[in-house]
Order: structure tokens, then sequence, then C-alpha cells
């Protein structure tokens, strides 16, 4: 690691730089960086080799990092006036995102479509690292997964867990090209119970918190898959949803 | 419902009341009553039989509520002083709370120890509802599943789902009682594949998001479940667990 001078100002480009990746998606789109929250995740970036752009702290690192990586010491003022968060930690960082290719041949994915909530999304994220699912395709108004809060809730998936953004046409050429089958998880008439659907080769999609998955999402879905449940529950929660599915695909 | 004067302070004392039930824990264990948002939260405590005491509006009602149901028309701006939420919907409203009792003989329950999210234990109670669990049971400093974040979460399964809340001492007595195994979700050598597990009869519990369950309780437990997962991967999200044991309990 390479210490640097001090920060003292809220003006000076790096914090700038910093600040807008906590908050704006344009931002990180163009630069293709993120923004990272406390050394609990720092840990994680160094663990997963994820490409550390800069450093922020206002106390003693105890996370051993790579040669080449910038820390820039500040105060804890400054780094509240960068986070996007109330109560931001004491340590600070960006990375560079990590494209990701949808491995060819056999798999299992789970896309989301539209999910709202950054917290859902860095959860779905969590759950499919720990389930070894091969990618999570995220179509349509999806929350940002490098948003701060899906970073977080994704607890170090974000480095290691392969992603693709794309919309429905992409998602159909995709799955297409390498004969994997889409099925849509729906409260339908027309649905099969889960547990009678083979889930190799496939890839499930969970529609937004709202109202589920569209309909022309529905009709572009090899097979609808329902979770049975009591009737006087209309669904799920959407993370919650997605983690008995990826249970289920690799159960 | 009962119409009544509108409400034009919000030093009234039913506006001063609804605002300490969003508020206030201490001051809903007093009165047994908490605070709901939203007429689609309305139309759940109506259709779940739940003892409404009081309604505050903005709008016009399009739920038909029972004939004793007081109604008070009100301003946005006073809804907004009451609500804990930054952007509170154009109805809240006040229930009683509903204890519940252990059915005696056999059960499915779920056990929530320190669980801090108010957001994942109502997901929890959603999913319990969805699964038919007999009750969530909560043990130690878990949120209160009656504050508005978690009561929102539950999508309604606040007004129907069984709950007790007690410590770790009554919850033995309970299930001593009742003949109920106690397993614990943990991440240990000696716990057992989740799958191998016979889920009927039984309690199994769930700890709190940063650091699972206490040696305290864990001491208490009759077998230890894990939820294999990738290596890679600490845990996962508490209510994203607590969602998979309850699938398996009901698999």
């Amino acid at each position: 690691m390479i210490m640097n001078n001090k920060i003292t100002s809220r003006k000076n480009e790096k914090a700038v730089h910093l600040k807008k990746l906590g908050a704006d998606n344009g931002y990180r789109r163009g630069t293709g960086m993120f923004y990272c929250d406390g050394e609990k995740l720092l840990q994680e970036a160094v663990k997963n080799g994820a490409e550390i752009e800069m450093v922020f702290t206002c106390t003693e690192l105890s996370t051993k990092l790579p040669d080449n990586v910038p820390v820039y010491e500040t105060t804890y003022d400054i780094i509240e006036s960068i986070s996007p968060m109330k109560t931001p930690q004491k340590v600070i960082f960006s990375c560079r995102k990590k494209p990701a290719q949808l491995k060819s041949g056999s798999g299992r994915y789970i896309v989301l479509e539209d999910m709202q909530d950054p917290g859902n999304v860095g959860t779905v994220l969590r759950t499919a690292g720990a389930f070894n699912v091969d990618a999570v395709i995220l179509v349509g108004a999806c929350a940002d997964p490098y948003n701060h809060k899906a970073v977080r809730a994704s607890m170090g998936a974000i480095f290691r867990q392969p992603m693709i953004e794309t919309d429905l046409s992409g998602l159909k050429d995709l799955l297409c090209d390498n004969n994997i089958k889409l099925i849509g998880a729906a409260l339908s008439e027309k649905s099969r119970d889960i547990r009678e659907i083979s889930l190799t080769n496939c890839a499930v999609a969970i529609g937004s918190e709202g109202h589920g998955l569209s309909e022309e999402f529905l009709a572009a879905c090899d097979e609808l898959a329902i979770i049975p449940m009591d009737e006087r529950c209309e669904s799920l929660n959407a993370a919650a949803a997605a983690a008995i599915v990826m249970w289920e695909m690799s159960r």
C-alpha cells in the first residue's frame, strides 16, 4: 500500500470522486468504479482479488493491502461528507467493477426483473454466492447492484458473484445461445410446483416487489413455477423467494 | 365505521396517541396497541379480523370498515407529523395486539434470537404465514415485531401469525412442556445437514444478523443444523436463512 498526503478538504478531487461514486449510478457506469464502506468489506475485496482504486481512512488499518493500493488519511468529518450513509464507517474505498461473462454450456441462473430495493438485490447476490449460482442476471429497472446499500447487503459477494445487466431481448438471446430454459416464478394457475421442475440448465426469474414479473416477461418464459404457500398470503418477500429458488436449485 | 370531527391539531390527544404508538416500543407494550401505515394494510387488518382502534385519513377510504371503527378525517401535514415514516401514506391507523398461545402437542416453530433488523423480523413473519409455521418465537433482544418497519415488511402477517415474545428460559419451559425439540441453525462442525433432520415437532432457531446464535442458546439446543453453502460465504442473510428453514419444514 502507498501512504499519501493527508486529505483535509472535501473539495479535494479524490474526495469528490468518491462522493460521486457513492451517490450517482450514472457516474459509476461512466467510470466503471463503485463505492464501498467499511473495513470488513475491504477485507473481502482483498480476499477476492478486487481491483481497489483507493482507500480513505481516519483510523489505523488492520487489513493488509496489495502494494499498489493508494491509501489516504483523512478525518471522520470528511468521510461523513463523502459517504451516502448516515453513520459511515471509518474506512471507505472504491473498486473497479468486474464484467461477467455467461459460461457457455449448462448452468443455473437467477434472473431479477425490476427488483427495486437495493437491499433485496444485494441479499440475492449474497445468497447466489452461497449456493454457487452461475450468475445473477438483472433485467429492466432493477436497483443498481453497485448502489452502496446493495454492496453492503451482498456481504462481499459483489466482489465474486458473476452478474449480468441486460434487457429482456438481451436475456432471450443469451439464454437461446446457451440453450438455457427460462422459468418464471409466478402465482399463476399455469404454474407447476417448483419441486417438480428440473432446475439444471435453467434460469429462474423473480419479479418486482410490488408486481411480480411483467406480462411481457411471463410471455417469454418456457415454463412457470410456483412456491406453494398459504392462500391468504399473496406472495413472499422477493429476496426470500429468490433464496428458496436458489436453495432448490442447489438442493 | 363512525365518522368523527376533523382533526386539525397535532396536539389532539388521539394524534399524540398514534404518534407515540409509531415511535415508542414501551408505549406499545403499555397500551397493547400498535401503529400501521397504509390502506393496503388496513384491508389486511379488516380481512384478518384485527381489532382496529382508530383510523386517520386525508383521503376517501375505499376499505369497508366494521361499524364500530372510528374514522378521523385530518390533513396530510398532521399525518406526516404523526408517522415515523419519511413519506407516510394517506391512511394511518392503530390496532390491538393479539396474544398468541402455543398450540399444545405437535407443531413447527421458528425461533429468532436477537434478530435486530425490524425488516428482517417482519419478513420472517410474512414467510412464516406463507408456510403455515405454527408460531414465531422471539427471544432476547429482537427488534419489536410491532415496530412500523416490521409491521410493513410482514405484509399483513402481523394480523394473523401467532407470535410469542419470551426469554431463553421461557423458551425452554415452553418447548419442554410441549415436548418439542430445539434445533439451532449454526455453521458448526457438529451441525447436521438440515435436509437430513426431521423437521416435525421442532423449533428451529436463527441467530442475530452479526453473530448468529449465542453460546448460551447453542448450549440449550438438542441438535444443530446447517444449510450447506459455499465455504467462501460466511453466512446467509438472517431472513433468507429463516425462509429456507421454513420452506424445508413445509417441504
